[in-house]
Protein backbone atom coordinates (compact mmCIF):
# COMPACT_ATOMS: atom_id res chain seq x y z
CA UNK A 1 0.00 0.00 0.00
CA UNK A 2 1.24 3.59 -0.94
CA UNK A 3 0.91 6.16 1.74
CA UNK A 4 -1.38 9.47 1.11
CA UNK A 5 0.55 12.66 -0.27
CA UNK A 6 1.18 15.76 2.41
CA UNK A 7 0.37 18.76 0.18
CA UNK A 8 1.29 21.68 1.95
CA UNK A 9 -0.44 24.82 0.52
CA UNK A 10 1.29 28.26 0.24
CA UNK A 11 4.05 27.37 3.09
CA UNK A 12 5.95 30.31 4.41
CA UNK A 13 9.13 28.95 6.54
CA UNK A 14 11.55 26.65 5.23
CA UNK A 15 11.88 25.46 8.74
CA UNK A 16 8.32 24.50 9.07
CA UNK A 17 8.76 22.34 5.97
CA UNK A 18 11.83 20.19 7.00
CA UNK A 19 9.83 19.94 10.53
CA UNK A 20 7.10 18.52 8.40
CA UNK A 21 9.14 16.44 6.24
CA UNK A 22 11.04 15.03 9.34
CA UNK A 23 7.60 14.13 11.03
CA UNK A 24 6.74 12.55 7.71
CA UNK A 25 9.74 10.61 8.05
CA UNK A 26 8.57 9.23 11.26
CA UNK A 27 5.77 7.69 10.04
CA UNK A 28 6.83 6.14 6.83
CA UNK A 29 5.20 9.16 4.70
CA UNK A 30 7.45 10.03 2.00
CA UNK A 31 5.15 12.19 -0.61
CA UNK A 32 5.55 15.74 -0.03
CA UNK A 33 3.94 18.32 -2.54
CA UNK A 34 4.24 21.59 -1.65
CA UNK A 35 2.00 24.20 -3.17
CA UNK A 36 3.62 28.11 -4.15
CA UNK A 37 5.92 27.95 -1.34
CA UNK A 38 7.11 31.42 -0.51
CA UNK A 39 10.75 31.44 0.05
CA UNK A 40 11.18 29.04 -2.63
CA UNK A 41 12.34 26.00 -3.41
CA UNK A 42 14.90 24.20 -2.84
CA UNK A 43 15.10 25.23 0.94
CA UNK A 44 18.67 24.83 3.01
CA UNK A 45 16.76 25.59 5.67
CA UNK A 46 14.00 22.58 5.06
CA UNK A 47 17.30 20.64 4.75
CA UNK A 48 18.44 21.72 7.93
CA UNK A 49 15.28 21.50 10.02
CA UNK A 50 14.36 17.89 8.58
CA UNK A 51 17.01 16.49 10.52
CA UNK A 52 17.88 13.75 8.15
CA UNK A 53 14.77 12.62 6.58
CA UNK A 54 16.37 13.85 3.82
CA UNK A 55 14.70 11.62 0.95
CA UNK A 56 11.18 13.59 2.04
CA UNK A 57 12.74 17.01 1.27
CA UNK A 58 14.81 15.96 -2.19
CA UNK A 59 11.78 13.91 -3.10
CA UNK A 60 9.27 17.31 -2.94
CA UNK A 61 7.60 18.25 -6.16
CA UNK A 62 6.36 21.99 -6.60
CA UNK A 63 2.88 22.86 -7.99
CA UNK A 64 1.52 26.49 -8.58
CA UNK A 65 -1.77 25.62 -7.53
CA UNK A 66 -3.92 23.57 -5.51
CA UNK A 67 -5.70 21.83 -8.39
CA UNK A 68 -2.56 21.13 -9.93
CA UNK A 69 -1.06 19.38 -7.18
CA UNK A 70 -4.03 17.14 -6.10
CA UNK A 71 -4.78 16.43 -10.19
CA UNK A 72 -3.79 12.43 -9.55
CA UNK A 73 -5.34 12.18 -6.55
CA UNK A 74 -8.62 10.23 -5.39
CA UNK A 75 -9.70 10.91 -2.02
CA UNK A 76 -8.76 14.38 -1.12
CA UNK A 77 -9.14 15.22 3.22
CA UNK A 78 -8.50 18.62 4.40
CA UNK A 79 -7.31 20.05 7.74
CA UNK A 80 -8.74 23.18 9.64
CA UNK A 81 -8.19 24.05 12.88
CA UNK A 82 -11.97 24.86 13.29
CA UNK A 83 -15.26 23.16 11.14
CA UNK A 84 -15.73 25.83 8.12
CA UNK A 85 -19.21 26.62 7.40
CA UNK A 86 -18.95 24.35 4.51
CA UNK A 87 -21.46 21.30 4.56
CA UNK A 88 -18.86 18.77 4.53
CA UNK A 89 -18.24 15.80 6.54
CA UNK A 90 -16.29 16.99 9.56
CA UNK A 91 -13.64 13.78 10.86
CA UNK A 92 -11.37 13.31 13.20
CA UNK A 93 -7.74 12.39 12.56
CA UNK A 94 -8.39 8.61 13.30
CA UNK A 95 -11.24 8.66 10.63
CA UNK A 96 -9.30 10.25 8.37
CA UNK A 97 -6.70 7.37 8.25
CA UNK A 98 -9.03 5.05 8.22
CA UNK A 99 -10.78 6.55 5.34
CA UNK A 100 -7.12 6.85 3.46
CA UNK A 101 -6.40 3.23 4.42
CA UNK A 102 -9.43 1.85 3.26
CA UNK A 103 -8.90 3.49 -0.23
CA UNK A 104 -5.57 2.76 -0.41
CA UNK A 105 -5.63 -0.51 0.18
CA UNK A 106 -7.58 -0.56 -2.63
CA UNK A 107 -5.09 0.82 -4.91
CA UNK A 108 -6.07 4.14 -5.21
CA UNK A 109 -4.03 7.28 -4.01
CA UNK A 110 -5.00 9.95 -1.79
CA UNK A 111 -3.62 13.06 0.07
CA UNK A 112 -4.42 15.45 2.93
CA UNK A 113 -4.23 19.71 2.68
CA UNK A 114 -2.64 21.84 5.02
CA UNK A 115 -2.96 25.19 5.08
CA UNK A 116 -0.56 28.27 5.18
CA UNK A 117 0.61 28.82 9.25
CA UNK A 118 -1.33 31.35 10.36
CA UNK A 119 -4.14 31.56 7.38
CA UNK A 120 -4.55 28.14 6.91
CA UNK A 121 -6.67 26.58 4.06
CA UNK A 122 -9.06 29.15 2.00
CA UNK A 123 -12.30 27.99 1.05
CA UNK A 124 -12.08 27.05 -2.38
CA UNK A 125 -9.38 24.91 -1.29
CA UNK A 126 -11.23 23.32 0.85
CA UNK A 127 -14.01 22.93 -1.42
CA UNK A 128 -12.04 20.62 -3.58
CA UNK A 129 -11.63 18.17 -0.55
CA UNK A 130 -14.30 15.31 0.44
CA UNK A 131 -14.01 15.94 4.27
CA UNK A 132 -12.49 18.21 6.36
CA UNK A 133 -10.62 16.82 8.82
CA UNK A 134 -10.54 18.65 12.82
CA UNK A 135 -8.11 17.99 15.50
CA UNK A 136 -9.56 17.31 19.12
CA UNK A 137 -7.82 20.20 20.94
CA UNK A 138 -8.14 22.22 24.09
CA UNK A 139 -10.45 24.89 22.80
CA UNK A 140 -9.09 27.65 25.28
CA UNK A 141 -5.49 26.68 23.35
CA UNK A 142 -5.91 25.06 19.97
CA UNK A 143 -3.35 26.10 17.63
CA UNK A 144 -1.32 23.23 16.59
CA UNK A 145 1.53 24.30 14.01
CA UNK A 146 1.90 22.82 10.67
CA UNK A 147 4.80 20.02 11.67
CA UNK A 148 2.29 19.00 14.59
CA UNK A 149 -0.87 18.72 12.34
CA UNK A 150 1.34 16.55 10.20
CA UNK A 151 2.92 14.61 13.05
CA UNK A 152 -0.73 13.71 14.23
CA UNK A 153 -1.84 12.87 11.00
CA UNK A 154 0.79 10.31 10.24
CA UNK A 155 0.97 8.99 13.82
CA UNK A 156 -2.65 8.24 13.21
CA UNK A 157 -1.76 6.71 9.64
CA UNK A 158 0.76 4.47 10.63
CA UNK A 159 -1.13 3.08 13.79
CA UNK A 160 -3.76 2.56 10.76
CA UNK A 161 -1.61 0.96 8.67
CA UNK A 162 0.08 -0.96 11.02
CA UNK A 163 -3.30 -3.30 11.25
CA UNK A 164 -3.84 -5.94 9.27
CA UNK A 165 -7.95 -6.16 9.19
CA UNK A 166 -8.72 -5.22 12.75
CA UNK A 167 -10.89 -2.02 13.19
CA UNK A 168 -9.72 -0.76 9.88
CA UNK A 169 -12.04 -0.40 7.37
CA UNK A 170 -12.50 -2.52 4.22
CA UNK A 171 -12.38 -1.08 0.81
CA UNK A 172 -13.48 -3.78 -0.69
CA UNK A 173 -16.82 -2.67 -2.65
CA UNK A 174 -15.91 0.84 -3.12
CA UNK A 175 -16.08 2.27 -6.33
CA UNK A 176 -12.42 3.96 -7.31
CA UNK A 177 -12.88 7.66 -6.37
CA UNK A 178 -12.06 9.63 -10.37
CA UNK A 179 -8.77 11.69 -10.11
CA UNK A 180 -9.17 14.84 -8.85
CA UNK A 181 -8.19 16.65 -12.69
CA UNK A 182 -11.10 14.41 -13.98
CA UNK A 183 -13.46 16.27 -11.30
CA UNK A 184 -11.99 19.41 -11.71
CA UNK A 185 -12.94 19.28 -15.27
CA UNK A 186 -16.57 18.47 -14.75
CA UNK A 187 -16.55 21.44 -12.35
CA UNK A 188 -15.27 23.41 -14.62
CA UNK A 189 -17.35 22.29 -17.30
CA UNK A 190 -20.58 22.96 -15.28
CA UNK A 191 -19.64 25.88 -14.17
CA UNK A 192 -18.88 27.42 -17.71
CA UNK A 193 -22.12 26.23 -18.60
CA UNK A 194 -23.82 27.79 -15.87
CA UNK A 195 -22.01 31.03 -16.65
CA UNK A 196 -23.15 31.41 -20.04
CA UNK A 197 -26.67 30.57 -18.86
CA UNK A 198 -26.01 33.44 -16.51
CA UNK A 199 -27.17 31.04 -13.40
CA UNK A 200 -23.81 32.33 -11.34
CA UNK A 201 -25.68 35.88 -10.65
CA UNK A 202 -24.93 38.22 -9.01
CA UNK A 203 -21.45 38.06 -9.33
CA UNK A 204 -20.54 38.41 -5.45
CA UNK A 205 -22.28 35.59 -4.88
CA UNK A 206 -20.93 33.64 -7.30
CA UNK A 207 -17.86 31.89 -5.48
CA UNK A 208 -20.75 30.79 -2.78
CA UNK A 209 -22.51 29.28 -5.31
CA UNK A 210 -19.45 27.36 -6.83
CA UNK A 211 -18.44 26.16 -3.64
CA UNK A 212 -21.95 24.93 -2.35
CA UNK A 213 -22.06 23.06 -6.55
CA UNK A 214 -18.19 21.16 -5.95
CA UNK A 215 -19.69 20.20 -2.57
CA UNK A 216 -22.47 18.23 -3.87
CA UNK A 217 -20.51 16.43 -6.55
CA UNK A 218 -17.67 15.89 -3.91
CA UNK A 219 -20.21 14.50 -1.34
CA UNK A 220 -20.77 11.71 -3.94
CA UNK A 221 -17.64 10.50 -4.41
CA UNK A 222 -17.69 10.37 -8.18
CA UNK A 223 -16.07 7.41 -10.13
CA UNK A 224 -14.66 7.78 -13.32
CA UNK A 225 -17.54 6.52 -15.12
CA UNK A 226 -19.72 8.92 -12.83
CA UNK A 227 -17.57 11.93 -13.85
CA UNK A 228 -17.99 11.08 -17.74
CA UNK A 229 -21.76 10.14 -16.92
CA UNK A 230 -22.40 13.87 -15.69
CA UNK A 231 -20.30 15.23 -18.28
CA UNK A 232 -22.55 13.93 -21.08
CA UNK A 233 -25.71 14.95 -18.97
CA UNK A 234 -23.93 18.39 -19.07
CA UNK A 235 -23.64 18.71 -22.68
CA UNK A 236 -26.85 17.10 -23.16
CA UNK A 237 -28.75 19.73 -21.69
CA UNK A 238 -26.93 22.37 -22.75
CA UNK A 239 -27.61 21.36 -26.26
CA UNK A 240 -23.72 20.80 -27.76
CA UNK A 241 -22.85 18.69 -30.34
CA UNK A 242 -26.18 18.86 -31.46
CA UNK A 243 -27.67 16.23 -29.26
CA UNK A 244 -30.59 18.83 -28.69
CA UNK A 245 -31.50 19.81 -32.29
CA UNK A 246 -33.39 22.65 -32.54
CA UNK A 247 -31.63 25.11 -29.42
CA UNK B 1 -10.97 14.62 36.78
CA UNK B 2 -7.50 15.92 36.79
CA UNK B 3 -4.91 15.82 34.07
CA UNK B 4 -1.42 13.69 34.39
CA UNK B 5 1.65 15.41 35.18
CA UNK B 6 4.31 15.83 32.68
CA UNK B 7 7.46 15.25 34.55
CA UNK B 8 10.85 16.17 32.08
CA UNK B 9 14.12 15.15 33.12
CA UNK B 10 17.00 16.47 32.77
CA UNK B 11 15.62 19.03 29.95
CA UNK B 12 18.50 20.24 27.81
CA UNK B 13 17.05 23.67 25.79
CA UNK B 14 14.65 26.04 27.25
CA UNK B 15 12.81 26.05 23.90
CA UNK B 16 11.52 22.50 24.38
CA UNK B 17 9.97 23.25 27.24
CA UNK B 18 8.22 26.16 26.06
CA UNK B 19 7.21 23.80 23.39
CA UNK B 20 6.12 20.87 25.49
CA UNK B 21 4.10 23.59 27.56
CA UNK B 22 2.52 24.71 24.00
CA UNK B 23 1.61 20.71 23.39
CA UNK B 24 0.14 20.25 26.83
CA UNK B 25 -1.87 23.31 26.66
CA UNK B 26 -3.38 22.30 23.06
CA UNK B 27 -4.62 19.03 25.26
CA UNK B 28 -5.69 20.14 28.05
CA UNK B 29 -2.69 19.09 30.51
CA UNK B 30 -1.28 21.51 32.58
CA UNK B 31 0.63 19.94 35.19
CA UNK B 32 4.70 20.48 34.29
CA UNK B 33 7.10 19.33 36.58
CA UNK B 34 11.48 19.49 35.65
CA UNK B 35 13.76 17.18 37.07
CA UNK B 36 17.40 19.84 37.09
CA UNK B 37 16.58 21.83 33.66
CA UNK B 38 20.11 22.09 32.80
CA UNK B 39 19.97 25.83 31.67
CA UNK B 40 18.01 26.59 35.17
CA UNK B 41 14.34 27.98 35.67
CA UNK B 42 12.64 30.02 34.86
CA UNK B 43 13.73 30.32 31.13
CA UNK B 44 12.86 33.66 28.99
CA UNK B 45 13.26 30.79 25.90
CA UNK B 46 10.53 28.58 27.39
CA UNK B 47 8.08 31.05 27.77
CA UNK B 48 8.57 32.86 24.10
CA UNK B 49 8.51 29.31 22.89
CA UNK B 50 5.60 28.34 24.75
CA UNK B 51 3.27 31.36 22.18
CA UNK B 52 0.27 31.75 24.62
CA UNK B 53 1.08 28.96 26.71
CA UNK B 54 2.01 31.25 29.59
CA UNK B 55 -0.18 29.17 33.03
CA UNK B 56 1.83 25.88 32.14
CA UNK B 57 5.59 27.77 31.78
CA UNK B 58 4.65 30.08 34.77
CA UNK B 59 2.99 26.92 36.70
CA UNK B 60 5.66 24.33 36.23
CA UNK B 61 7.88 22.97 39.48
CA UNK B 62 10.92 22.12 39.58
CA UNK B 63 12.78 18.86 41.45
CA UNK B 64 16.26 17.73 41.97
CA UNK B 65 15.30 14.16 41.32
CA UNK B 66 12.89 11.57 39.88
CA UNK B 67 12.14 10.50 43.45
CA UNK B 68 11.02 14.07 44.58
CA UNK B 69 9.21 14.78 41.17
CA UNK B 70 6.53 11.89 41.62
CA UNK B 71 6.49 11.30 45.19
CA UNK B 72 3.03 12.05 45.12
CA UNK B 73 1.87 10.54 42.32
CA UNK B 74 0.65 6.55 41.75
CA UNK B 75 0.70 5.83 38.56
CA UNK B 76 3.80 6.51 36.53
CA UNK B 77 4.83 5.86 32.88
CA UNK B 78 7.85 5.96 31.13
CA UNK B 79 8.62 7.11 27.72
CA UNK B 80 11.41 5.71 25.95
CA UNK B 81 11.85 5.17 21.69
CA UNK B 82 12.91 1.51 22.12
CA UNK B 83 11.81 -0.73 24.63
CA UNK B 84 14.81 -1.30 27.41
CA UNK B 85 16.20 -4.54 28.62
CA UNK B 86 14.04 -3.94 31.46
CA UNK B 87 10.84 -6.80 32.27
CA UNK B 88 7.84 -4.29 32.45
CA UNK B 89 4.80 -4.09 30.41
CA UNK B 90 5.55 -1.89 27.03
CA UNK B 91 2.36 -0.37 25.97
CA UNK B 92 1.18 2.07 22.91
CA UNK B 93 0.85 5.94 23.63
CA UNK B 94 -3.33 5.26 23.41
CA UNK B 95 -3.00 2.38 25.98
CA UNK B 96 -0.97 5.39 28.39
CA UNK B 97 -4.09 7.38 27.83
CA UNK B 98 -6.68 4.60 28.78
CA UNK B 99 -4.41 3.40 32.04
CA UNK B 100 -4.22 7.11 33.34
CA UNK B 101 -7.84 7.81 32.93
CA UNK B 102 -9.08 5.02 34.81
CA UNK B 103 -6.63 5.76 37.26
CA UNK B 104 -7.33 9.68 37.54
CA UNK B 105 -11.04 9.03 37.09
CA UNK B 106 -10.97 7.11 40.25
CA UNK B 107 -9.35 9.85 41.77
CA UNK B 108 -5.79 8.96 42.01
CA UNK B 109 -3.23 10.69 40.29
CA UNK B 110 -0.47 10.07 37.71
CA UNK B 111 2.36 10.86 35.12
CA UNK B 112 4.46 10.30 32.68
CA UNK B 113 8.13 10.62 32.43
CA UNK B 114 10.53 12.23 29.48
CA UNK B 115 14.06 12.15 29.45
CA UNK B 116 16.12 14.45 27.89
CA UNK B 117 16.56 15.29 24.31
CA UNK B 118 18.99 13.09 23.46
CA UNK B 119 20.23 10.51 25.84
CA UNK B 120 16.79 9.45 26.93
CA UNK B 121 15.71 8.83 30.40
CA UNK B 122 18.64 6.54 31.96
CA UNK B 123 17.40 3.07 33.75
CA UNK B 124 17.07 4.36 37.38
CA UNK B 125 14.27 6.18 36.11
CA UNK B 126 12.79 3.83 34.12
CA UNK B 127 13.07 1.43 36.60
CA UNK B 128 10.51 3.47 38.86
CA UNK B 129 7.86 3.55 36.41
CA UNK B 130 4.78 0.83 36.13
CA UNK B 131 5.03 0.65 32.40
CA UNK B 132 7.18 1.69 29.40
CA UNK B 133 5.34 3.72 26.57
CA UNK B 134 7.12 3.46 23.27
CA UNK B 135 5.72 5.16 19.94
CA UNK B 136 5.03 3.61 16.91
CA UNK B 137 7.10 4.95 14.30
CA UNK B 138 9.07 4.37 11.23
CA UNK B 139 12.09 1.88 12.42
CA UNK B 140 13.80 3.47 9.81
CA UNK B 141 13.51 7.14 11.14
CA UNK B 142 12.01 6.75 14.48
CA UNK B 143 13.44 10.20 16.25
CA UNK B 144 10.93 12.00 17.76
CA UNK B 145 11.74 15.26 19.56
CA UNK B 146 11.05 15.83 23.19
CA UNK B 147 7.55 18.09 22.13
CA UNK B 148 6.36 15.64 19.87
CA UNK B 149 6.34 13.03 22.23
CA UNK B 150 4.53 15.06 24.35
CA UNK B 151 1.93 16.05 21.64
CA UNK B 152 1.81 12.05 21.14
CA UNK B 153 0.63 11.33 24.54
CA UNK B 154 -1.74 14.82 24.77
CA UNK B 155 -3.46 14.01 22.07
CA UNK B 156 -4.26 10.21 23.02
CA UNK B 157 -5.20 11.76 26.42
CA UNK B 158 -6.82 14.05 25.09
CA UNK B 159 -9.02 12.16 22.80
CA UNK B 160 -9.59 9.29 25.97
CA UNK B 161 -10.44 11.87 28.76
CA UNK B 162 -13.27 13.09 26.21
CA UNK B 163 -14.96 9.82 25.87
CA UNK B 164 -17.08 9.07 29.18
CA UNK B 165 -17.73 5.67 29.27
CA UNK B 166 -17.17 4.25 25.43
CA UNK B 167 -13.61 2.28 25.03
CA UNK B 168 -12.32 3.69 27.37
CA UNK B 169 -11.78 1.35 31.27
CA UNK B 170 -13.36 1.64 34.29
CA UNK B 171 -11.35 2.41 36.96
CA UNK B 172 -13.81 0.95 39.50
CA UNK B 173 -12.81 -2.23 41.63
CA UNK B 174 -9.02 -1.23 41.07
CA UNK B 175 -7.29 -0.62 44.82
CA UNK B 176 -5.74 2.47 44.66
CA UNK B 177 -1.83 2.82 44.17
CA UNK B 178 0.28 3.72 46.46
CA UNK B 179 2.12 7.21 46.30
CA UNK B 180 5.62 6.88 44.43
CA UNK B 181 7.16 8.35 48.24
CA UNK B 182 6.02 5.76 50.01
CA UNK B 183 6.83 2.90 47.11
CA UNK B 184 10.31 4.56 47.01
CA UNK B 185 10.91 4.34 51.18
CA UNK B 186 9.92 0.82 50.76
CA UNK B 187 12.53 0.58 47.73
CA UNK B 188 14.97 1.90 50.19
CA UNK B 189 14.27 0.16 53.52
CA UNK B 190 14.64 -3.08 51.58
CA UNK B 191 17.50 -2.42 49.84
CA UNK B 192 19.19 -1.00 52.88
CA UNK B 193 18.49 -4.24 54.92
CA UNK B 194 19.68 -6.09 51.58
CA UNK B 195 23.21 -4.00 51.74
CA UNK B 196 23.20 -5.17 55.28
CA UNK B 197 22.74 -8.53 54.59
CA UNK B 198 25.40 -8.50 51.92
CA UNK B 199 23.07 -10.01 49.01
CA UNK B 200 23.72 -7.12 46.85
CA UNK B 201 27.07 -8.17 45.89
CA UNK B 202 28.84 -7.54 44.42
CA UNK B 203 29.03 -4.07 44.01
CA UNK B 204 28.45 -4.11 39.88
CA UNK B 205 25.87 -5.87 39.84
CA UNK B 206 24.17 -4.28 42.69
CA UNK B 207 22.23 -1.65 39.79
CA UNK B 208 20.84 -4.53 38.03
CA UNK B 209 19.93 -5.88 41.18
CA UNK B 210 17.88 -2.96 42.67
CA UNK B 211 16.47 -2.60 39.71
CA UNK B 212 15.02 -5.98 39.31
CA UNK B 213 13.61 -6.06 42.50
CA UNK B 214 11.91 -2.62 42.37
CA UNK B 215 10.27 -4.13 39.32
CA UNK B 216 9.03 -6.48 41.20
CA UNK B 217 7.40 -4.59 43.61
CA UNK B 218 5.92 -2.04 40.69
CA UNK B 219 4.66 -4.57 39.03
CA UNK B 220 2.18 -5.47 41.75
CA UNK B 221 0.93 -2.16 41.85
CA UNK B 222 0.51 -2.02 45.56
CA UNK B 223 -1.72 -0.27 47.47
CA UNK B 224 -0.95 2.30 50.70
CA UNK B 225 -2.06 -0.34 52.78
CA UNK B 226 0.09 -3.58 50.66
CA UNK B 227 3.36 -1.09 51.15
CA UNK B 228 2.54 -0.77 54.82
CA UNK B 229 2.27 -5.07 54.91
CA UNK B 230 5.27 -5.42 53.30
CA UNK B 231 7.93 -2.52 55.38
CA UNK B 232 6.42 -4.82 58.03
CA UNK B 233 7.42 -8.03 57.00
CA UNK B 234 10.94 -6.60 56.07
CA UNK B 235 11.29 -5.16 59.96
CA UNK B 236 9.82 -8.61 60.82
CA UNK B 237 12.63 -10.40 58.71
CA UNK B 238 15.50 -8.39 59.84
CA UNK B 239 14.50 -8.59 63.43
CA UNK B 240 13.49 -5.10 64.07
CA UNK B 241 11.70 -3.83 67.03
CA UNK B 242 12.50 -6.87 68.53
CA UNK B 243 10.10 -8.90 67.02
CA UNK B 244 12.69 -11.60 66.27
CA UNK B 245 14.13 -11.89 70.24
CA UNK B 246 16.64 -14.04 70.09
CA UNK B 247 18.38 -12.23 67.30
Amino acid sequence: MTAPAIVLVAPQLGENIGMVARAMANFGLCDLRLVAPRDGWPSETARAAASGADWVVDGATVFGSVPEAIADLGLVLATTARPREISKPVIRPSEAAERLAARLEAGETGGILFGAERAGLDNDDVALAEAIVTFPTNPKFSSLNLAQSVLLIGYEWFGMAGQHGGRRRSGAGMQPLAAKADLIRLFEHLEAELDAAGYLYPAEKRPVMVRNLRNILLKAELSDQEVRTLRGVIKALTGAKGQRPGR
